[in-house]
């Protein structure tokens, strides 16, 4: 299997790497492309190191050219960030001028994120389904995944978005609870980025509860939510709900800090300093810091799957929603837990959900409808619409005041705005 | 046929009998009910020489016995106010002190309200059951009306609420396109007090584009609602959602500034005086400074066609969903326009909505079934949980702070609080 | 008001005539198209002879040119018959030959009439919508009406469909219940000519359960099903519903006997002559003996509410389901309970229906969806898959058999058969 | 894992036992539980020759008493069958007395047996759950098994229905494809025994054209189904659709015939006096002639992926609807393929259906809903309805002759018709 990985050039590309050396025995080549060539020759020569180290027999070739690399692949890793980190540190930092909160993924910084994103991933997609094999599956980690997924699947693309958030609650617990991670079973539901934990089952019980009795304050931090939250509904809300849940004290905490994008650019500095080093040939501790942990975990057992290896893991995964949430129209994307085959996902039951999670699901699935509108089509209306329906923002002042902000921050990447 | 009128000692009650008095020729007797003696007295004469001064052969009595007063009624409005305008005003106040709007239907003072209002409807509804004639109907104008509605309705009353925000647009646009107010249909849908006019039907034709290109300046004042927000959408929102889209510059212009509860007990004031002068035949002019402008009108009107009589008039109701906006469950409560007969309202066609427009009626509906939940079964978590769900409050720290403030500034009407 | 009444040359059309002089002061101008000149010519002059000895002011025109009499109009009525009662006796006896009910709406004499109707209607439309006024509108009375309204609807036509089956059952408990028929309001439901009555309200009470215990035989022969069935269900099913539940006894009472295309060809003979008669102006007893009992009634009616003249009553007409059968598309013909304004129909609501009978709403939908495919397509297959998948036929021998005999039958009238 | 097996006296048993002795390696403990003493005994040793003859390790034993056998159980499949073959023999004859189908799971022999089995499966379910592990699940095989599963579910057990419709298309497609049966995925979709193929999905591609462009007349010959029928959908119906779209051929094919159930009783005699053979440790060949083909490696690969075993297979399991056929309700029960591990069965996505499989689907499901009623509340109208609501019967004088048939025919099975 030929597995071609769109923004290889990545300091995180490593962590994939590693997870296809250690678990991805169904892998014969791996090909890395990315347009900064010098950064991807030296994430592609550590690459191709640690396959060497572990002893995996598979190729690893790396290329600045989309159209040769994807060329007779069967499956695409898309992980390209439009941008850089510079980008993203825009998107963090824009919307704290209105008092709203800055994230790469959630809010205004989230829209002009997919307001950038969208085209280019359509565009490297058609070319993949130029050139790849039939029926080679996409799997999306670019954010915004639930937004970058649908646009996919309108347009006709086998694919399927990934994100870490479940594997990682489904970690934690394990160790909580002292058993193995494949024996927690969640009920994760949402959209990328909104969704909740409502139940983790060992053996066929729900453990949630006692667990949420015994760790409610380490939980609670973790995902920056009031206790109070987490017991009024009886779940655990994902970090990226304290957006929405404690999203003020986010934006006071924020002022005058460096962002996580300001971060993430020094330790990829170091980060690209140390693969240099010929004698490195494993993932050093630093990575871990960087964030998507687990993702390699995550993408590998997918992929696994998805190509008719024996996996047993249960997948976090965006798919069209197809009735499984019934509030929702059937071409929505969600976020749920799902198995999956050579057909593709199957996604595990959803027992109805309360109010609170579906008024606030519609709310977003709603914004979501919007930016795609606008990622496709552009214009200043469109970008204003799309704010004014988010929930974290909602009023006319601040719609008004992002949307001149978000394409004055973002105009070298939107056509229409030039 | 016989009506009851539940608060019918309110200052708003001339209102209401001038319009049974010029309209309802149907009305054979008009019960006024009210536990308060005094001021029943006054408004109870009062009425009684409007029907005399207007040449109504009707009868017009008053009783504080209410339980009398509904016996063998065929229909019964309820308009009461529990605590008073005193309690308004404690809704319109205590959520400033979390910058949130202070208002009696909308937010925290709207649960407030919510909250002492449903368990006491519903027990006149159970006493009206037990006494009116079989199939009596009950048109609510307490708000919240939709969460009462539908209280009502789940109790299994005959019940119908019923707004004056849609007859008010339909007066203005009649009086912008000069033409008589029953030529002008109105696309008007939403929950109560999130409503949106989408179409202005005149002969089949859609009028609300040229209208609002000719008095986009004006309509927007008369909102509250930025312009853009109208040219965006398409529609006009109604004024309840300048407390969403203007939320912001709400709070800033109510700090410091007497609220309308305030304005209104000054009012009641001036008015009870004058309903006292035995020589006043007819409502004096400063009532409709007092609210509820038009719903004279919309009531008489709905009662006259739920009794049968010829009526062509479109009304706009709450009602249980049964479907009309797919995206909320069956049994939920919308207010749309409708039709209506002996066999109750016939809701026009609704046709599919905007993701804007659905992704907000959502969440508040999420709200309101949580809001309905608090009020029957009460308890702080459940209050605290219902704010936590409104779009307009959401956040963890404004939650818990508001829930402490509602249930100390309502204590005396919460049974379960004392 | 000015209505066209297209197939105005029918044999029928005094009926409806007689309506709008007794009861339609609202028209104005009513003109009679028809291409069958010669009768066109003696039912326009009895008509004009009918509004005149009623002293009503309002022209009657006829011509065969439907360009010209659909000018300027504000409603047309499409009560035309592609074939005459020619056509309708083929389709009433070709399905017998294989053990089937020939019926000209139901089973595949229905689907025979369908696909030489639709196609002949939506050009008809399209001359209306080019020359009438903007916004009039289409009232249907062509059969198959359901699907002749859905292919009008689809075309963007402004079309309701209406039925005379509940006028009927309406008039017919009023007069069991010694009351105003304008008193009993019928929940009434499911698709055209596949309608069961479960409920008539007189001031809020169901008196249904009391008529059917008194009534049971009468009402059982009327609609020729068994006692059993009505007491089962707890409703009455039209009549139209005895060739489901009581189809193969019509086969056998069928075989040897006149059909009623016959029986009416016969009548029409004879009221033709008798329009001759200079001396006739007011509708003759006879014409009562050929069906479509109430249908001027309920089309005056139907148009004079949907033009805004008050009217109080309820009309059963067929229009978008929209949400009120759940388990149906939005976009599938219904046929329910009405009140019409100036925006068109307002559906009744409808309580959720009991298996029996929302599995055969949706089984016949289904051939119904399948018979507009074939209708707008053509093709053996087509109609043969229709027939497939009508409940009364369901199995390959017959549909195979009844597939070949109705492009048989009707090749003159289907352009890709001949 | 200790596997209770309720009916385990079935001379089919050993082809189960065969299953888990080759393939369920997870398997501790086999008990086979039977009232029928004397064969349970043969059948049970032959059971144990054959662990033994495999070298697998489990312990087989047997009981007669329920409540014993099934204590601590880690899973229970129920394949009971009350009144054994002569009920079913009876259930195969007496509707051909009126010119419908005799079968045992379509048509009123299924109702006859979901009369007398349903209340006993709900009893034996009651006993599971009250002595076998918590969270044990039940796979239910006895048929109806959609009907028997939907009441499983709703009296809350753990329960998944197994059908081996589909897994018999996996195998006969590969075969015709030339690939293993494992790299065959179906697009299988309906209700229990009104299954069709949609898609056959190889390395994501669908092979299904060309396989029934290749091969219609022996897939149309195996499914005795006309090759029309086929080409028409673009599908394959399973065996049990040809009692629908050939009913009366088998009418006409039955008459005269020995019963399938007569068949099977002799081959059962055959086989237990086989079984009585101590040298037997092997499965017979005439076991195969016997039905149920695959269903122990669709057995055994379910139990095992519920189980949490690695288990790539896609079964074709009986669930709750929730929304994956958006015209029925979410607590019916539909088959689906799904994937399946610790927290259950995950459907497979399920592009939407054309109308001719929606439309009798809708029909079926309501015959079910009301075969359900009629099982759990009995009394002869219930019994008349369900029948009257099949579309197969559909008619009052079949319906009522029908009842009258099985009720006597059941009367010593049906505790209320006794």
């Amino acid at each position: 299997m030929k597995i071609a990985v769109i923004g290889g050039g990545s300091t995180y590309t490593p962590e994939l790497v590693d997870g296809f050396a250690r678990l991805g025995s169904m892998v014969d080549e791996l090909v890395l492309i990315d347009p900064a060539a010098e950064r991807l020759e030296i994430v592609g020569a550590f690459a191709a190191r640690i396959f060497a180290a572990q002893g995996h027999p598979g190729k690893v070739s790396w290329t600045t050219d989309l159209d040769a690399g994807v060329t007779d692949a069967d499956a695409a890793v898309i992980q390209l960030r439009v941008g850089g980190q510079q980008a993203r540190i825009t998107d963090e930092t824009f919307p704290l001028e209105c008092g709203c909160v800055g994230q790469e993924t959630t809010g205004a910084g989230g829209l002009a994120k997919a307001l950038r994103t969208v085209p280019v991933v359509l565009d490297v997609a058609d070319r993949i389904r130029r050139r790849a094999k039939p029926g080679a599956w996409i799997v999306d980690f670019t954010n915004p995944v639930g937004i970058v997924t649908r646009a996919l699947l309108d347009a006709g693309h086998r694919a399927v978005g990934l994100c870490n958030v479940a594997i990682g609650f489904q970690r934690r617990f394990a160790g909580y609870l002292g058993v193995d991670p494949s024996a927690v079973v969640l009920d994760h539901v949402g959209l990328n980025h909104l969704t909740w934990e409502r139940a983790a089952y060992v053996d066929g019980v729900d453990r949630l509860p006692a667990l949420l009795a015994a760790h409610l304050p380490e939980i609670s931090d973790e995902v920056d939510i009031a206790p109070e939250v987490l017991t009024t509904l009886g779940n655990v809300p994902s970090y990226y709900l304290s957006y929405f849940y404690s999203h003020d004290k986010h934006v006071r905490e924020s002022l005058g800090q460096p962002t996580r994008g300001q971060r993430v650019a020094e330790i990829e500095a170091v980060l690209l300093d140390m693969y240099r080093d010929v004698n490195l040939v494993e993932k050093p501790a630093l990575l871990g810091e960087r964030g998507g942990a687990y993702y390699s975990e995550a993408a590998v057992g997918l992929l696994a799957s998805l190509h008719g290896y024996d996996d047993s893991a249960v997948h976090s995964v965006n798919v069209r929603n197809n009735g499984t949430l019934p509030f929702l129209p059937a071409e929505a994307v969600i976020e749920v837990s799902a198995r999956a085959g050579l057909e593709g996902p199957a996604t595990l039951p959803v027992t109805p959900l309360p109010p609170d999670m579906s008024g606030l699901i519609t709310h977003v699935w709603a914004y979501e409808e919007l930016a795609i509108d606008a990622a496709l089509r552009g214009g200043r209306q469109r970008v204003y619409r799309a704010l004014l329906a988010h929930p974290l923002i909602g009023q006319h002042e601040y719609a008004d005041a992002l949307a001149d902000k978000l394409i004055a921050a973002g105009r070298q990447h939107l056509a229409w705005a030039s």
